[in-house]
């Protein structure tokens, strides 16, 4: 029997009992309950279908998941994953959002500027080793004990792979357990084909995280390891009817973050204070920029996929706040908090083990409350805003951090992740000033509102400048979007960096004592007594439950499993599948209903009763964009891209009965690649079955 | 000893008790609290010096307040209070906001196209008449019956005025008690003086609702009659030093609304689906403006003042949510609820008459929640952003109304409204169309996003048309920015309306059945049920309290009372006066923070010790804008023009430990008129006392 964290309803109900099991669970790889799926759905999922289906599954560092689609190389992702690659590789007189792209041999393939993909190999268990680390020490000093040891073991690790993996510390169950996870991870990424932003975001904002939907959400990427394909044997075939009503499917990837193990005074945080804060700058940012794209082509182009995000960013926290902002479900979170607390003041090991483990985060909860504004401004990135203060900040942190022995440094620049800040800084990216200008203003703006023009940090920002005549001055006059002059600094060092006039360089400078304090001080009073409050929690449910449940979201591998499923809605069900007649019915000829010209004249040669989208009842969220969805014989049968509204409710709590993964079919993918594309060396390249 | 509705602090407490008195409450003129007045500052208000206040106090029909400053009709009121009409007044050639506008002589005085002013000359009590029209009917009926009843109250009262007073219904107590106040109205209001916009509203967004302040948010206006300046011999003396601190000051006005005594249900339907939903949108359009302004002079011109009246907006909600989000405090609302609950509900009499009253408001908040959407965009006019299309409205509902019997009309729309409706519709103003079709596009976007593409109203307003295309095309081809067409189809009727071609018409014609029939469903299924509910609710406070309670504020006239005084924060006592030196040190060459040409001309000329801005423990809420602030001898001290950061949650409780008035010492207007302004025609027509 499988329990998730979720299911102690209340005091009174027996922990042990057998409970009706959810397709809930983002269950790591080597926890997979295969009992339960077994039972309920009747399929077995052995151990070689999951190291299959592991090394099938690429991680993409911008934050999605992707799926081998070839033994050369070839990498089904999100259309949405690839938006900045799409746009880096944009000019003036070729649009690839609005035009599509597709390589029709291997030497036009497009590399992106600054995509990676990892594959994840093996896997360590440090539990022990941070334990012992940490053993005895007060938080602060823990802290940063647990800090110095994990930069510790991931170094070592990588020297031991001989530098070829990229090892990465993995914390799960909100500190229960730490791991090594290594990844291969390819830094030669390129772009093969992408339909047309409007057939890949049909609907745009209106419909996304909506179902029933019509969106063709796919790319291909190809990823090369000297200068050539890499090769991938471990690749998935294609179903090319996709599933049927009611088939079980399973996704694999890498989900970003969810809230499910939070305590009440955490959940409380994220609504009263950070999710509004985040929708309050937000919306407005979205306002400008939708506003400002209408000044220029060239600004609808640098925005265009930038505002789709925002717009998904906002309808994520928006209903975060909705589901936090539901008075029973939070009434339920504290009877469940009660419920584990009350067992662990029952019992005299745990209670003094565990027992404080709330007072503890509430303290730090409060601690955050009184920071929040500073820190997420001054140190959290909020108040500059751009590319621009973004490298200089890099190359003023990572210059100064470099000259002090791994494992003191800050954690983004030990030697491990070094080499990801450095392709990042030195990429050539295209630098739009005037979005640049935009971006750092709205951003300044915004730092003086809520810190008020008083603060401390708002004076030395700002003297005697408005935000926005400071960034017109800094923008204009800054160097940093030369790669070589960004390079150089970073090459340079200290030193250099301290000689620089560059105006960004001088800010990131000034303001660098001062959110390092504020990092020092949310260290010390926020994180430190919160991860050991968390890591106490997490020990109470593993002494209460075992293993037996799955850890919260962590950009990590995960599996989960359900199947293809409507559900109901205001008393009628929803179908899980939508057909290509009633996306044509459902065009208007203006944007974000609008097709393009290639779906327009191809409308006669599709077959109306082909599967474009489908739900499922898998519990997935942001991050496992892009994952392959996979029936139990281990073929492709969708491509997940969204859930419907009630999956974002999803970060607190799963609800089988609404909470529904949106995918694409694989059958519309491989018919619009024939039909509407004529990509037959793309279809001939993949391993179709029937 | 007087009650005020939040003192119930639990259903321990005896409810005969005496408490210590905070200074609380917006009070009716005829129910002013003189004695405890007197006992805790030692100073008699007696009848003669309310009835002065009343006369001397004047309601801004654009929802704010002003004072009158001499027999010849001047009128002092905020700077915030006239943007409109300044925005109105300026041209490309003369931005009266950024330059100020003094006329030296009366006929330089500028007529604001729709300012209204009016006085209250006396209110008739028809609490009874109501209960009569009412008695023994359903909700829905009772409130048609009610409505009707009103309607049929202010005629006969204007028509037994012979047309010189204008007759408003009133609703005090939510319920409790009905009048009509009769009001002398002024339609012919003009410009005399304003400063210039950057000392008016200095510090901007960043400082508004904070305090220490620097703002002379003050204009002058003149009242005219047949074309001359109104004879007004109720005004007030200026005190040329202001208040001293600790001194008792009273403030007239008209609070707009305060939500004090909504029950826990209405809270949250606030909480959780208002104003989040309000935010949403409001940080969006300040977004859209912000970066919109920046694309021409003309663009500037057009929003700078709607971009603070939006952030003010903003601010206001953003702290009511605050407010509601602290669930301690909503603990004490449910408590309070409680315990006023189990008094009714132990007395038979009581139960009987009220005891369902909660019930009945809950099931109106759920139904409220479920029609919410629909109800905001396309009856609430948020669906339909910008002038033209509310002239368009205007012009086919009202039409469409005139022809029913006057008791049967939309109250906005009844003989007594009319007048109004009138005024505003026939005014000339500048249409600027860019922002015509900005406001539009967005509204559209707006409910799209919010009621969804599939939306039954969605689908009738924009048919295939994106919300773009479809703004940019009605905005462009309708001649509803002409004045001489608003009036010949306003005066051609319903036949003239249903002949005409102009697309905003046309538009207005095809959405109004649904508009209506969502507006019937809303007073069936939510204000009827509302209403009875507040009523028992309200009818069972006077039961237990008497009369002495305050009614929650509904933009009537109310005096309130307290003292100059500072108020803790974060540890540190804030003082109760700023300055001019600080104001000079504190500027910087930028806007919000940029001082005019005039004032840094003046600045070795101006007193760097006179009191510029003050706060006082008087209870005022948005309406008391433009207040006079006046000494117990009834001389004018000082203009509200704000509170506190903390008076916003005055909407659901106050607390006089933080909550505070903020406002402009007559000191500082008086010199800066004389130095700054060189206005000494305006000293000589004030009553200046030492």
């Amino acid at each position: 029997m499988k329990k998730a964290i979720l299911v102690i309803l209340s005091a009174c109900l027996p922990i042990a009992a057998t409970v009706a099991l959810a397709d809930e669970g983002m269950w790591t790889i080597d926890n997979f309950p295969a009992d339960a799926v077994a039972d309920k759905y009747g399929v077995r999922i052995g151990d070689q279908w999951l190291s299959d289906a592991q090394l099938a599954t690429t991680r993409l560092e911008n934050g999605c998941t992707g799926s081998f689609a070839s033994a050369d190389g070839l990498v089904l992702t999100n259309n949405h994953c690839t938006w900045g690659c799409i746009r880096n590789l944009s000019t003036a007189d070729r649009n690839l959002s609005d035009e599509g792209f597709m390589a029709t041999e291997r030497g036009e393939e497009l590399r992106c500027p600054s995509q990676q993909v990892s594959v994840l190999v093996d896997m360590d268990d440090v539990t022990g080793d941070i334990a012992d680390a940490t053993a005895d020490l007060p938080d602060a000093e823990a802290n940063d004990a647990r800090k110095a040891e994990l930069t510790r073991l991931e170094s070592a690790c990588e020297e031991e792979s001989g530098g070829e993996f990229r090892c990465e510390a993995v914390t799960l169950y909100n500190g229960g357990q730490y791991f090594i996870y290594k990844y291969k991870r390819y830094d030669d990424v390129r772009l093969v084909f992408a339909p047309e932003l409007d057939i890949a975001a049909f609907g745009g904002d209106p419909d996304n995280f909506n179902f029933p939907r019509w969106c063709l959400d796919m790319t291909f990427l190809r990823v090369y390891e000297d200068g050539q394909p890499a090769s991938t044997p471990n690749y998935l075939k294609w179903r090319r009817s996709g599933p049927m009503p009611g088939d079980p499917v399973f996704i694999t990837g890498h989900p970003g973050s969810t809230n499910r193990s939070l305590t009440v005074s955490q959940l409380k945080m994220q609504r009263d204070v950070s999710i509004p804060l985040y929708l309050y700058r937000m919306n407005e940012f979205r306002g400008r920029l939708l506003a400002w794209q209408n000044t220029s082509d060239e600004a609808a182009r640098e925005v265009q996929q930038r505002i789709l995000s925002i717009e998904n960013g906002i309808k994520v926290r928006r209903n975060q706040l909705k589901a936090l902002q539901n008075d029973e479900m939070m009434a339920q979170k504290m009877v469940d908090e009660q419920a584990l607390r009350e067992l662990v003041m029952g019992d005299d090991e745990m209670r003094a083990a565990y027992g404080e483990a709330w007072d503890v985060i509430d303290e730090a909860m409060r601690n955050y409350r009184n920071m929040y504004e500073d820190y997420l401004f001054v140190e959290g990135g909020a108040g500059f805003g751009g590319s621009l203060f973004t490298y200089a900040r890099t190359i003023v942190r990572g210059t100064a951090e470099r000259e002090k022995p791994n494992e003191e440094r800050l954690r983004l620049y030990t030697d491990a992740a070094l080499p990801q800040r450095e392709q990042r800084l030195f990429a050539a990216r295209p630098i739009n000033r005037e979005y640049e200008e935009l971006s750092l203003t709205f951003s300044l703006e915004k730092m003086r509102e809520w810190l008020g023009p008083d603060s401390q940090y708002v004076h030395k920002v700002l003297g005697n400048d408005s935000p926005a005549s400071l960034a017109a001055r800094l923008v204009s006059e800054s160097k940093l979007d030369d790669p070589e002059v960004r390079k150089a600094l970073w090459n340079g060092g200290v030193d250099a960096v301290n000689a620089s006039e560059d105006p960004m360089i001088r800010l990131a400078l000034a303001i660098d004592p001062d959110a390092r304090a504020l990092r020092d001080r949310y260290e010390t009073e926020v994180e430190a007594p919160r991860i050991r409050g968390e890591e106490m929690i997490a020990d109470a449910r593993f002494a209460v439950h075992g293993t037996d449940i799955y850890p919260d979201a962590t950009f990590t591998l995960r599996v989960t499993y359900g199947a293809v499923k409507g559900w109901e809605e205001k008393g009628a069900m929803v179908e899980p599948f939508t057909k290509t007649s009633r996306l044509f019915e459902r065009t208007t000829g203006e944007r974000p209903f609008k097709l393009p010209d290639s779906w327009a004249a191809s409308r006669e040669q599709l077959d109306p009763d082909t599967r474009f989208n489908f739900s499922a009842t898998t519990d997935i969220t942001g991050g496992n964009s892009g994952s392959p969805i996979v029936a139990d014989d281990g073929s492709l049968v969708g491509l997940a891209f969204d859930g419907n509204i009630h999956s974002i409710a999803g970060d607190y709590w799963f609800d089988e009965s609404t909470n529904r993964t949106v995918g694409v079919n694989t059958a519309i993918i491989l018919e619009a690649l024939e039909t509407v594309y004529g990509a037959d060396h793309l279809l001939d390249e993949l391993t179709i079955i029937d």
